[in-house]
């Protein structure tokens, strides 16, 4: 009598797994994006009790025996990597309690949704009260996963994102940039400031700026047929590989927030868009990291979206939904898509200043997840941060203030430092590609996007999890990540 | 030691199925809705994967047992009612294995959406082809059933929607209908013939169009704080009781489509928005069946939305929209609305030819499901009951024939005749109503739609399966189904 292996018993399992997600992505979207407001209660109560469920199938008392027991059997590599995968989930998994992953679910269903509200009121007590609930349950969460892997609370969680990322690490390159920042800061405004802008004149009716986003997503190889663009609070990528969910956000005085909020989710959705197929439900075809995410998501919005070439494809586009103006002329829409101006709110930073809003932040959640302050602490140290590192006074702005992002509010603790190792992957791989390519510039002005996207395909796309993200790193260009190709993509752009 | 009470358990995971059941709910309106194509077999897996595993909760092998230690506990009646209703729930369940449960979700997702595309292109062939599957598993699913229920294979299935329902019933009330319809249809027509009706002048804007279908199915009491209205290809209703999911469909030549499709869906909606609250999750709240929810939609698309006195009130909406046109002059308009014109389409049949398409459907499907006839023999029956049944010649023309409903790519074999029944019973209530109170058309006429609206939360919506369909009906109007309201209805409208 033969028996099925128990590495096809696993994959089973996780391709079950995978269909169960598929519910709660689109649900989540849904939450996000149509769902009504008397409809959060029924949701979070579905969303939770599909989480205990997932969880439960993730913690089957039989599947440490099965992960063993396939490692002993005969295997190819992809299979292999996939093995170390599954055992990866299967440890944080099993870390936690199904209790406490349904209270983390409700929780931060309830506190995200409540928090739309009271960010537009501006009513910090009010979120303070529902966010409670979400630390506690997070730093419960990181105390039982530090004891697993040795590390500290807060790196348990970052690990969540960042497979292996420590907090010694962060430091070491949020040191380093935190030595030059400031002062390419400077420089950059010094240089700037003897430069003339024209500013774009609007309303910019919200009808042609959706009708631009849809047009620079499908440039960008966006592929509708496989997803959506629709607008949320928040933008994000969300949904399915085979049916992935972008969102942007429109406001009619402006347009570079909705365009370039969907040109960074399109390299979001570009990633889940082609992950390996045939693989699809199984943990090695999964993205390999959040800040390699995040490495798609600025080539897309900042390496290539704002570089020279493209800013030239662009501006036609903006004549034929908003009619010629000045500002439109492409020298100038370059200026203006490269302006460095120290603000309040994150997502719409200039990738200059980004870092600063990523460091302030990893500060201030890991001293939250550490326990060395409570969530009254946040607006003081907000305020003194962002006055330290960008020269802003955020004192009594606490909605453009610490109740500006998502991620708090939906417990995404150890998520913020993947945007700025996001950036600095970014700049690598650009380094690489003009290496393999020397007139890559060339190609891009002239509207040939295909080496782009046959770089990112076959570099980063195609492999997902296969390796380790160290491994995906030197694999595609030959070194880890080394933050010097993204000051040098700075003093390059900003300073030459 | 106290052990918990075997009802607490059952209504514990009929909880929990509800829960599941919104996740499927909401999945399954933006597949209609929102879902780009490729969406379509991740779609298809994943609901299926949650509808086998809802089967598996369902069909628990202690569930018999507990259902029998509960009947013996101390129960309220509401209890002993959702008691009956569980129970009946458990002997369909437990009459299918999980392997058809599954294949018939997955069979049915890829037909639905396979039928968007061939009913475009009229493509009988590929629809027969993909119809094939739907149609050999629900005979599967309807031999299986009517052994365990000493029932014909059709009224097995019939069952799901309409409990308790018999093809003798339906043939002695549709029987009665086919002895007197034909006749009242040519008399009504004779009638008309001497009217003059002005035709509205298009085109009518979309965007209008929505702003009209807001307008209405808000005066009609839809909450949108609980709810949305959207576009699909066929206006259903779906959703969840605290988030309910309406569609209706536009196109820019005539706006009575939208219009009545909303009013129609808004009749569901205000059923599901209505049900008890305290009691969500348990089966007791359902709505208590398909034609009791489709006297529903037919109160508020026909008895109320058609009345002479609701039309005095859309008259000023139609104008406020569309600008001011002879057309839109009350008394035009109410003969509008009240036409009666033999046509291809049942969802845009007026109801004094609707019957007749029910009579065809339920004719065809019963003989499929009896295996007396195959798919193709279909289009040559159609197009003999409808020349037989409204004088139409349809041979040909299979887009808007038999491939113009969902029902049967989606597998729902023993719906049609609940539209007939729930007409009757909608009838019924309103004769019930202008009992109770006599100025009904006058408060109607003067925009006072309390009355109406309260005595369905009342006698209907509160009332969810807490009785029968019959003991509801009995307690509502005072007696069981008696079509002869349908049919005073039909000649005070349209004949006085």
């Amino acid at each position: 009598m033969t028996s099925t292996p128990a590495y096809d018993l696993l994959a089973d399992a996780h391709l079950r797994l995978h269909r169960f997600g598929h519910l709660a992505s689109i649900t989540r979207w849904d939450q996000e994006t149509y769902m009504p407001p008397k409809g959060i209660e029924a949701r979070s109560a579905a969303l939770a009790e599909l989480a205990a469920l997932m969880h439960r199938m993730r913690t089957e008392p039989g599947l440490g025996e099965r992960l063993e027991r396939a490692a002993q059997e005969p295997l190819d590599p992809l299979q292999r990597a996939n093995l170390r995968e599954m055992r990866r989930e299967w440890q944080q998994d099993n870390a936690l309690p199904e209790a406490l992953v349904e209270a983390r679910s409700l929780a931060s269903s309830r506190c995200e949704h409540a928090w739309r509200a009271q960010r537009q009121a501006g009513d910090w007590a009010g979120f303070v009260d529902s966010f409670r609930d979400v630390l506690r349950i997070a730093r419960e969460e990181a105390e039982l996963l530090s004891q697993l892997d040795g590390v500290s609370k807060y790196e348990a969680l970052m690990d969540r994102f960042e497979p292996g990322m420590t907090c010694a690490e962060v430091d070491r390159v949020f040191g380093d940039l935190k030595q030059w920042l400031p002062g390419l800061i400077r420089q950059v405004g010094e240089r700037q400031a003897g430069e003339v802008v024209i500013e774009p004149v609007g309303p910019f009716a919200i009808s042609r700026q959706v009708a631009l986003c849809d047009r620079v997503t499908r440039l960008l190889g966006f592929d509708f047929e496989g997803g959506r663009l629709d607008v949320s609070t928040h933008p994000f990528s969300g949904g399915v590989p085979e049916d992935v969910r972008l969102t942007t956000r429109y406001n009619d005085r402006e347009f570079q927030q909705s365009l370039m909020g969907a040109m960074h989710e399109t390299g979001h959705g570009r990633y889940e868009q082609n992950r390996p197929r045939e693989l699809l439900g199984q943990p090695v075809s999964e993205a390999r990291s959040m800040a390699i995410h995040e490495s798609q998501s600025l080539s897309f919005e900042m390496q290539l979206g704002r570089s020279r070439g493209f800013v030239g494809l662009l501006a036609p586009m903006l004549v034929e939904q908003f009619g010629a103006q000045p500002a439109f002329q492409a020298d100038n829409l370059y200026r203006l898509f490269t302006r460095v101006r120290p603000g309040l709110i994150r997502v719409d930073a200039d990738e200059v200043t980004y870092p600063a809003h990523v460091i302030l932040r990893y500060e201030i959640e890991r001293a939250l997840i550490e326990g060395d302050i409570e969530p009254e602490d946040i607006p003081a140290l907000w305020d003194e941060k962002m006055m330290a590192l960008l020269g802003l006074d955020t004192r009594g702005n606490l909605r453009d203030g610490p109740m500006q992002d998502v991620h708090w509010p939906a417990g995404m603790f150890g998520y913020f430092p993947c945007y700025s190792l996001g950036a600095m992957y970014a700049a690598q791989w650009f380094a690489a590609m003009r290496g393999a390519t020397p007139d890559l510039d060339r190609r891009i002005a002239q509207g040939d996007l295909a080496t782009v996207f046959d770089w990112l395909r076959e570099n980063v796309w195609l492999q997902a999890s296969r390796w380790t993200t160290e491994e995906l790193a030197v694999r595609a260009s030959g070194e880890r990540l080394n933050p010097a190709h993204f000051r040098a993509h700075l003093e390059r752009r900003y300073l030459a």
